[in-house]
């Protein structure tokens, strides 16, 4: 049966999409075969903190560096990200550390000034299908990462890659973030079986974010674990200094300890998938 | 215990919304004690086909006309709405009926030409926690009909609407259309408590949109007859010349003839509700 | 393309089933035409409330009376119904009013002494498919009433019913109580457009459950008013004299007062769609 | 805050339960700590092929035979099962083998006869809150593997895990097999994260069955490594001689050598997390 997304399927491209990111001292290859850890805060708070967290975690072996400027909130009078102000802390983490950043872009008005700034651009799961913001990104030259909508199904979720792939940009990355299922003890249902099918599926790179999945910090390393086994190209997570104080997302957040932690089983079960990590290609 | 939804919240402001919408012959009032009917096809396809429907609808007892330029869809390859193109065929189809129109926006930049020349924004289902656009909706003083998301809460929809309050405008009219279940016989699952319930936790109007919540024609009267049962102030329906040759949505539209029976249907129980059918306070 | 239900089917059965119930002073036909109001507490507490309450509801204009011997409740924890002891208080209140009882099975060794004893058996949600229980109801002559599972399908729900009908009974009346989504501010979602596609799907008499579908009393009359609407051949209701203190499921029992405004207003929208209250025929 | 779950909670029982289960050639430990491996067809089909499948697995090291006497099927008019007549095989491959045996019972009226001859009984989704099947069970001193619903929530599956304990059987197996979602690609989707929870919540093993729950062969051996990487304590799966060919489930099961791959790869995580593989033990 033909599928209805093209240049999204296998089918119609056999070779896995490797995607390159460069940062000022790193460049990390995401997709078949290599496992890549994304970290950082839920959102960029202020500058210490911040530069303080991406040292840590380019010291432990993280290879790009996350930080939100814009968070979509549920609720208006919730904290809304930085903006435009917290780009030159990003930008600054950047050079400190050597490694690429993303950010996720909700407002298409934005791309002036974050395009050629950041090294991935993120679509969040409530704008998955926002195809004013999926058309413009299809015309830039930056990798995007897409996470699934909230209740996409695994065709609209490639259908909505297909909608940036039509337009031109090649580098799409999708990334599993749970699905919503009518079970209260977690925030989302993480669908491990999506990896291995879109694995199956596409040549696209997948990736999982346990965070937003799961909503629970001690349930991350477990199914970062399981993301691996399942096939994943790799995950992100949010790391933050002092969880209990985070001004979002805190309750899913791992210390900086459980990052380390995180990191050596994750890299332990990549091994054994016969993944390269990306921090022993650069050695 | 505290909604977090505040200026949306009856507790906060007892009495009813009631929006007013004037078109260039008459004048609708959507909230508590009025029913509304909104009619029309999923989108503009051609001008001599818009105007012969719309002046059938409008001869028929509609108060609204809906007329899609820009169209959501899950495949890039579907078909996208005429766009900016078909705003002169939804005005003339305004002047020639003297209907107040609706239509969708997805854009924050297609505001510049579309406010002023429409009586209503819609914002999707996709689009209801896009909130670039709501912050935006929220600065301008066109009515908006917010379609609550495809899995969104009660609750999400509602800190939605909130979001467009909270920048200044008031004027929110709440739609439900279906939420995504399990259930594979129709596209969507009206939640047809949802409707009551939001009555009750809200001052704002709450239509249905029985079209896009069952995806099949011949569910849309009982359903339409059932919202207004339930305590919805009004419908929103797809009616097509010709469904099986619709561009999009065919299977949902109604015909012109039973356009006519669901509005006869739904006359009847609104009555019995003791609510006033907008055409009947114009006379 | 063939349904895989057969006899449950409209294609194989062209006229509506009617199912007659016949209590010691009174009788009851249940499908197109009709609507009944079934009514009574969540479980049987005690004999004088349950007299006392089934004299009301007689007295008020309900049909049938209901009164659950065994309450299949989610924890070993909770009050699980008097059990056998219960049904003697169920006869009393049978002859004492007139009406035609309906209780629930759970176990197929409960047969032995229930049947013969009340006029409808009940198949709650959580045993739709429980084929032992199904296979058995189907070699005995009482009517059965069939709870949709709390996540089945419509296509499910019938072939449920279908297990009845094939091993010899023909008398199944179906029952939407609301399916279970993500939505948490009801305890689930009334699949109003269920009701209306299996009037269509299939020639047996379909029912509505407000008040296990909704969880809360004051949703219960608006969503019987939409049931009605729909197509519904009837409700069943819940009703307590002290909600309050009810042992299981007050927070969605109807005030005895609330049951006759209830009443009032399901017979207008009854009368309306040209159905006949059972009350008026006996007259 | 007080768990609704009392016996099942690990706040009142510290220590891992662990269920040896003991076949007349061999002993397997479930539980934490150890990788149960239970491998066979959906149903028992004949004698000739299920001695022949249950002779290579064992060969292959699972360890517990799977048969299916009563299959519960969604239409009446599939293929049930050999029932009764069955168990004679069943008992012949367990003598055969030396492993023990697990079958689902559906049927209280069957525990008569099954008590005493298989090793492990299995009660399904359908009847994860069939209360009079559990209650029976909690009088038994047979284990029970108890498999979530398809639409259980976490303390739902947990409180009828209570329901056999606070009767008296502790030996409680959890299975989650997938739970009902949107998503229509995959038959169900599986809660990885749920088993990283209940894990914390309880101290009962927990398995997860990968062909169930995803529906598609070719997504059980990536799923079966998520499941042990994220800490389940075995899996169970569906074998095949001929999956095109078998009279249930044949899309989701795995061929002899596909089983003997999983095995491998499974065996692999199961040490990196340093569990004890049944079959090491032994020797």
């Amino acid at each position: 049966m033909m599928k209805p997304f093209q240049l999204a399927a296998r089918e119609n491209k056999k070779e896995d999409t490797i995607i390159q990111v460069t940062g000022p001292g790193s460049s990390v290859k995401i997709g078949e075969g290599y496992c890549t850890i994304i970290a950082g805060p839920c959102a960029v708070e202020n500058r210490d903190d911040y530069i303080e967290l991406a040292q840590f975690l380019a010291h432990s072996g993280a290879h790009l560096l996350r930080g939100g400027l814009f968070k979509p909130r549920t609720s208006p009078y919730s904290f809304r990200g930085l903006g435009k102000e917290g780009l030159d802390i990003l930008k600054e983490a950047r050079s400190a550390t050597g490694l690429p950043v993303i950010t996720e872009v909700m407002d298409v008005r934005d791309l002036d000034y974050l395009v050629g700034e950041v090294d991935i651009l993120q679509v969040g799961s409530r704008n998955m299908q926002n195809y004013a913001l999926l058309d413009q990104l299809g015309q830039i030259n930056t990798p995007i990462l897409l996470k699934r909508g909230l209740a996409a199904t695994i065709e609209e979720w490639l259908l909505a890659a297909e909608y940036i792939l039509a337009r031109g940009n090649g580098q799409v990355i999708l990334c599993e973030r749970g699905i919503r299922t009518f079970e209260p003890y977690t925030r989302n249902t993480v669908d491990i079986g999506a990896v291995a099918l879109v694995k199956n599926l596409s040549h696209l790179p997948v990736l999982v974010d346990p965070s937003h999945a799961t909503g629970k910090w001690d349930m991350v390393i477990p199914v970062a674990k399981a993301a691996i086994a399942a096939g994943a190209d790799g995950v992100m997570v949010e790391v933050h200094q002092n969880p209990d104080y985070a001004l979002s997302d805190g309750k899913q957040s791992l210390t900086p300890d459980n990052f380390r932690k995180m990191l050596k089983q994750v890299t332990d079960i990549a091994k054994l998938e016969g993944k390269i990590m990306n921090t022993e290609e650069k050695m």
